[in-house]
């Protein structure tokens, strides 16, 4: 049995698990999940995550949810093949690997995580996009920013020298911002921006971008 | 050189280390950060972690900072001896143990953490208790545990048969909750109540929360 993938091409959790499947070469099955109609909240994926959240990865019977964890199984899994994601020789680079990762899930993810919902999907589903929410997010990002300015001037890679899941897990959040009024964020810093050219260009995000459409309106 | 934690014995992230530290039975030094007046934001400290929060674990020339990177580090460095956190020698179990543990830091840990907040920070820093917050992220705290409740009817653990890092980081922040008018969320659901009642119960976590004085007012 191969691996199978439950989630959207566009959704910015299931993009964090396809970014590290294509890194690693595999080969997968994307199975589409209805949000719109409620699927997710619906038994049959209740199953898989009771959470009700894509996206969900099956390998043969072990069932996983979270992108964060999937991404980690993969890299884990897959040690051998392809980027090493988790610098897995050396303990002490991959700890670095994992305090790079948890900077990304508990201070940029909540910082650019309202700018994102803001500006691309509160306008989608007809609500007003909340200024002051905005506002106080562009702080907060502007803030952890300056920090990576400080880390990717000493480093090519937030972990190290290599790409890693750190850099890897910023990829889908950081491509809306992109398409946002906030794009200055990360253009403004002369490090972040490198850093940002250099993983958005690789082949693996390059492909899974291209199926990513949630523009501005 | 021995391993050096900087932090305060009364704050939930120092405490998750903590608690990690002392299920491994490990010997280090907790060298306080004067938070009241502002040391973790100074140069000394932010060259540690630039992010200027604590925990801050020293390991010889290894500095590590995210309380969720250093508890994983202990548990992988330290796997042999005392409790296996990690279920390292099985993938698959392993990769059960990460899903749980993002669901902590992803689901139950934004919902529990604006209750404590709420009802024990605030009041003590001079701010009013919002109870729109409050209310909002009891009724989130009560889907998460409806989940957890499930899960907890079908294995003993959050990842399984096994007390792992899964189960350990939700210690500190439920230990507060459990202080605040809102404990019935725990006890009134028999699994989620009957594993709190195991977990607290841990020697090391009992040794660990003796010095947590963050009282109601």
């Amino acid at each position: 049995m191969g691996l199978k993938l439950y989630g959207l091409p566009m959704s910015t959790c299931t993009t964090r698990v396809l970014t590290c499947l294509h890194e690693k070469g595999l080969e997968f099955e994307l199975v589409p999940i209805n949000l719109f109609g409620g699927e997710h909240k619906q038994p049959p994926f209740l199953e898989k995550n009771p959470f009700g959240q894509i996206p969900v990865l099956e390998d043969g019977d072990l069932t996983l949810f979270e992108s964060r964890a999937i991404t980690a199984y993969i890299a884990h899994k897959f040690r051998d093949s392809g980027c090493d994601l988790i610098r897995h020789g050396d303990d002490n680079e991959a700890a670095v690997v994992r305090v790079w990762v948890e900077a990304e899930a508990q201070q940029y993810s909540p910082a650019i995580q309202p700018i994102v919902f803001q500006c691309l999907v509160a306008p989608r589903i007809g609500k007003t996009s909340d200024q002051k929410i905005i506002d106080e997010s562009v702080e907060k990002l502007g803030s952890v920013l300056d920090v990576y300015e400080a880390r990717l001037s000493k480093t090519k890679y937030l972990a190290g020298d290599h790409f890693t899941l750190a850099d890897l897990h910023h990829l889908s959040y950081t491509f809306y911002l992109m398409k946002t009024p906030y794009a200055s964020l990360v253009e403004s810093r002369p490090h972040v921006k490198a850093w940002w050219e250099d993983i958005s260009a690789r082949p693996a995000f390059v492909k899974v971008s291209e199926n990513m459409k949630f523009e501005a309106k």
